[in-house]
C-alpha cells in the first residue's frame, strides 16, 4: 500500500460550490482524497455565480456605486465565510471530521490593499491546531486581514492564491484546484477553436498565461509555487481527473512558446507633451492613477506617451488630457494578444516572425511590448481572434 | 431653536430592512433624526425573516443540524454584516455621510459563550475614529469577538442589546428602537385581545416581561439600561412615533403589576432519587446540562425534583433519567405563565390572589414560582391564553 501524503490542499470554486448537489460532488472528491492523505485543507470561494445570493457579485450588487473599497471587502468576505461554514457542514454530514475557518482565524496576514490584497504572511499555528483534532479544515478564500485588523480581499480569483500559499505556508505535499474547466489550454478555446490541451505547464509561464489574460489559474497563485517546490493540480471537478499539472520548475522538453493570450477590452491613447519629458510624463500619470484607473502598454519617446486604459474609463482620461490641453489620438476598442513563454528568453527573431505573422494576416499591430517571457501586441478588437489563432499556428503548433 | 441631541442610538430589526423599500423608509427615518441630532449610531439585524437569503435563519438553514454552535456564530455574524454595509450604502446613496463598522471593528467584547453571548466591555475609541469623520455610523449587531477574537453572537433580539449597550458606553443621549409593532403591550395581543399598550414602562419590568416571554425588547436590552440613565424610546417603525418611552428608574406613577406574559411550550418533569439528595441533584443536573437541555422552573423537595424544558428536548431528557433508572412523571405541552411587576416587592396576599384566580377559571397550576418581581405559574398548553385572560383582568385592568 503507497505512504498517505501527509497534508493535500484542495481548493474549489464558486461553480462547484453552487448547488447542494455540488457541494455533494465537492465532498465525494474530499473523501476520495482523505484515501490517500493524513490531513486536507479545504480552501473555498463564495457558493455560485452572480445571481446566488451567496456568490460574489450577488453580494456587491447590494451596494450603491459610490461604496468605499473597504465595506466592499467586508461585504464580499461574507460570502466565502459562509461557504467555508457550510462546507464544513457538508463534509461532516459526508462522515468526514471537519472543522471551518474564516480567512483571518486561519492566520492570513495581506498588505492591506482593499479589493486587491496581497498575501504578506500564514500564521499557520491557527491551522495547524484545527488540524489536531480535524481531518479536514475548511478555510474561507479570497480574503486576510491587514496588520490593523482591517478584512482585505484578495481579487477575482484569489481563493486560487490563497490554496496556494497556504500550500506553501504548511509545507503542504501538494495543491489541487478544481476548477469546472477541461484543462489548461494554449490558447482560449472559444476564441481559437484548435486550441490543445495543456497537461503540464511551468508555473513561471502559467502566471504569464494568467497576467496576460488567460482566466484559468489567478497569476498570483503561479507566482506563490515558484518559490517553493509545491505541485498544482489542477483537476476536473466533473471526472476528478488531473487535466494539468503546474510544475514549479521550468519543463525541459517543451516548446520555447507555451500558448496566446488576450488581454481585456481596451483604449490606445497616444499623448504629445511639451516641455521637460520627465515632468510631463509624472504630471500625466499621476493624474490618470489619480482617477483610480489601470494603465498598462506603457511606451514613451521623446515628449509622447502610449499607453492603454480600460474600455470602461476612455471617457474620463480623455477628458483629462483635455484638461491638460495636450493633442492625442485614442483607439479603440482595441486588445492585447500576446505570446507566451519562459523558454523565448534570449532567442533571436522571435519579434521578427511575431510582427511577420500579424502582417500575414492583415493585422496591424498598433503597438507592441516585450518582457523576457512574453512579447504583445495591441490591435483591434475585431482583429483580436484571428491575431490569436496566427500567432497560435506560428509559435503553438 | 431647541438644541441638537449629541449622539443617538437608532436600532433596526431585520422586517424593517427585509427590502430596498424598507432600507429606503429606515433611511427616511435617519434624515429626520439628523435634524435634531449631531451624531447618529444605526445599529443593525441581519436583513428579513426565514425565507430572506441574508436573514439569519436563512443562514442557519444552509447548516445541517450537527453544526458546532462555532460555526453557526461566523454564519450567522454574516448576516449583520451584510446588513451594515448595504445600509451604509443606502444611507450615502441618500445623503447622509455614512460609515460601516462590523460588530468586532465596533471594539464589542464578550464572554465568549457561543451563540449566546454576553457584551463584556466596548472598546469605544473605534467608533469614536469612525464618528469624527462621519456624521452616521452603521454597526452590525449582535455580534462581537472574545478575548481570543472568536465571534459570537449574542442570541435572539441581541441586536437589541448592541444598541442599548453602545448607547451606555458611548454615553449617548438617547436610543431609539425602531420596530414594526404599535406598542409594548401588557400581554401579548394576540393570546390576551384585551391587552393594553403600555406608553412608559420601567427598565426592569420591561426586562422581566422579556425573561417571561414577552418577546418585543430583548431581556438584556433592557437590562443594559437598568445601570445607566439612558432613556430607551420604542419607536414605531412605520409611523415613526414613540409607542413606548422605557425609563431607567422604577416608576411611581405605575399600579404594582406591569403585565402578563408566557413562555415558549415545555414540558414538566418530577423525577425521584434516592441516597444523599445533594450528590442526586449534583449528578441529574449536571447530566441534563451534558445535553446542552436549558432547564427553567427548578424546585427541588427531599430527594425529588420538578423543573421543565424545552419541548423539542423531552425525548432526549426522558431517556437520560430512565438511564439512570429514577421514577419520573412528565407532562406536557406545557407554558409558564407569570404577571410582572418589580412593584409587588413585599406585597402580601399577591400569590394567594394568583392561585385563586386561575382556580376560578378552572385551571391547574402544576407548579409555581416567585421572584420579587415575577410569580409564575405553569400550567397546560391548552390552558395558557386563558391563564394570561383571567391573570390580566385580576391584576391589569
Amino acid at each position: 500500500m503507497p505512504e498517505k501524503k501527509k497534508l493535500v490542499v484542495a481548493k474549489f470554486g464558486g461553480t462547484s460550490l453552487q448547488s447542494a448537489e455540488c457541494r455533494e460532488k465537492a465532498v465525494d472528491h474530499c473523501r476520495a482524497l482523505m484515501e490517500g492523505t493524513e490531513k486536507l485543507i479545504i480552501v473555498v470561494s463564495a457558493m455560485g455565480r452572480q445571481g446566488d445570493p451567496y456568490a460574489t457579485d450577488s453580494l456587491l450588487n447590494l451596494l450603491s456605486e459610490e461604496s468605499s473599497t473597504g465595506e466592499k471587502d467586508r461585504l464580499m468576505a461574507c460570502g466565502e465565510v459562509i461557504s467555508a461554514m457550510v462546507m464544513a457542514s457538508s463534509l461532516r454530514a459526508g462522515g468526514l471530521q471537519a472543522e471551518a475557518l474564516t480567512g483571518w482565524e486561519a492566520g492570513i496576514k495581506t498588505d492591506g490593499v482593499a479589493g486587491n490584497a496581497r498575501i504578506v504572511s500564514v500564521e499557520t499555528s491557527l491551522i495547524e491546531k484545527a488540524l489536531e483534532s480535524a481531518q479536514a479544515v475548511v478555510i474561507a478564500g479570497f480574503q486576510g486581514v491587514d496588520r490593523h485588523g482591517k478584512l482585505n480581499t484578495l481579487g477575482r480569483g484569489g481563493a486560487d492564491t490563497t490554496a496556494v500559499v497556504l500550500g506553501v505556508a504548511l509545507k503542504a505535499d501538494e495543491v489541487l484546484l478544481f476548477k469546472t474547466v477541461e484543462s489548461i489550454y494554449t490558447a482560449d478555446p472559444e476564441k481559437v477553436p484548435f486550441a490543445k490541451k495543456l497537461t503540464r505547464i511551468s508555473a513561471e509561464d502559467l502566471r504569464h498565461m494568467a497576467w496576460q489574460g488567460a482566466k484559468v489559474v489567478h497569476p498570483r497563485a503561479a507566482e506563490a509555487s515558484l518559490s517553493a517546490e509545491l505541485p498544482i493540480l489542477v483537476r476536473s471537478f466533473c471526472s476528478g481527473n488531473v487535466v494539468t499539472e503546474v510544475v514549479p520548475k521550468p519543463l525541459e522538453d517543451t516548446r520555447y512558446i507555451v500558448g496566446v493570450a488576450a488581454g481585456p477590452v481596451v483604449s490606445g491613447f497616444t499623448v504629445g507633451g511639451s516641455g521637460k519629458p520627465s515632468v510631463f510624463f509624472a504630471r500625466l500619470f499621476s493624474r490618470v492613477a489619480a482617477l483610480s484607473v489601470s494603465m498598462d502598454m506603457f511606451s514613451v519617446w521623446g515628449c509622447s506617451a502610449a499607453f492603454t486604459v480600460p474600455e470602461g474609463d476612455t471617457g474620463k482620461v480623455s477628458a483629462l488630457i483635455e484638461e491638460m490641453e495636450c493633442p492625442y489620438t485614442v483607439k479603440g476598442p482595441c486588445a492585447k494578444v500576446s505570446i507566451v513563454g519562459a523558454g523565448m528568453h534570449g532567442l533571436k527573431g522571435v519579434m521578427a516572425r511575431f510582427c511577420r505573422a500579424l502582417d500575414s494576416a492583415g493585422i496591424d499591430a498598433l503597438q507592441t511590448v516585450d518582457s523576457h517571457a512574453t512579447i504583445s501586441a495591441l490591435v483591434s478588437l475585431e482583429d483580436r481572434d484571428s491575431a490569436l489563432a496566427v500567432l497560435h499556428r506560428e509559435f503553438v503548433e
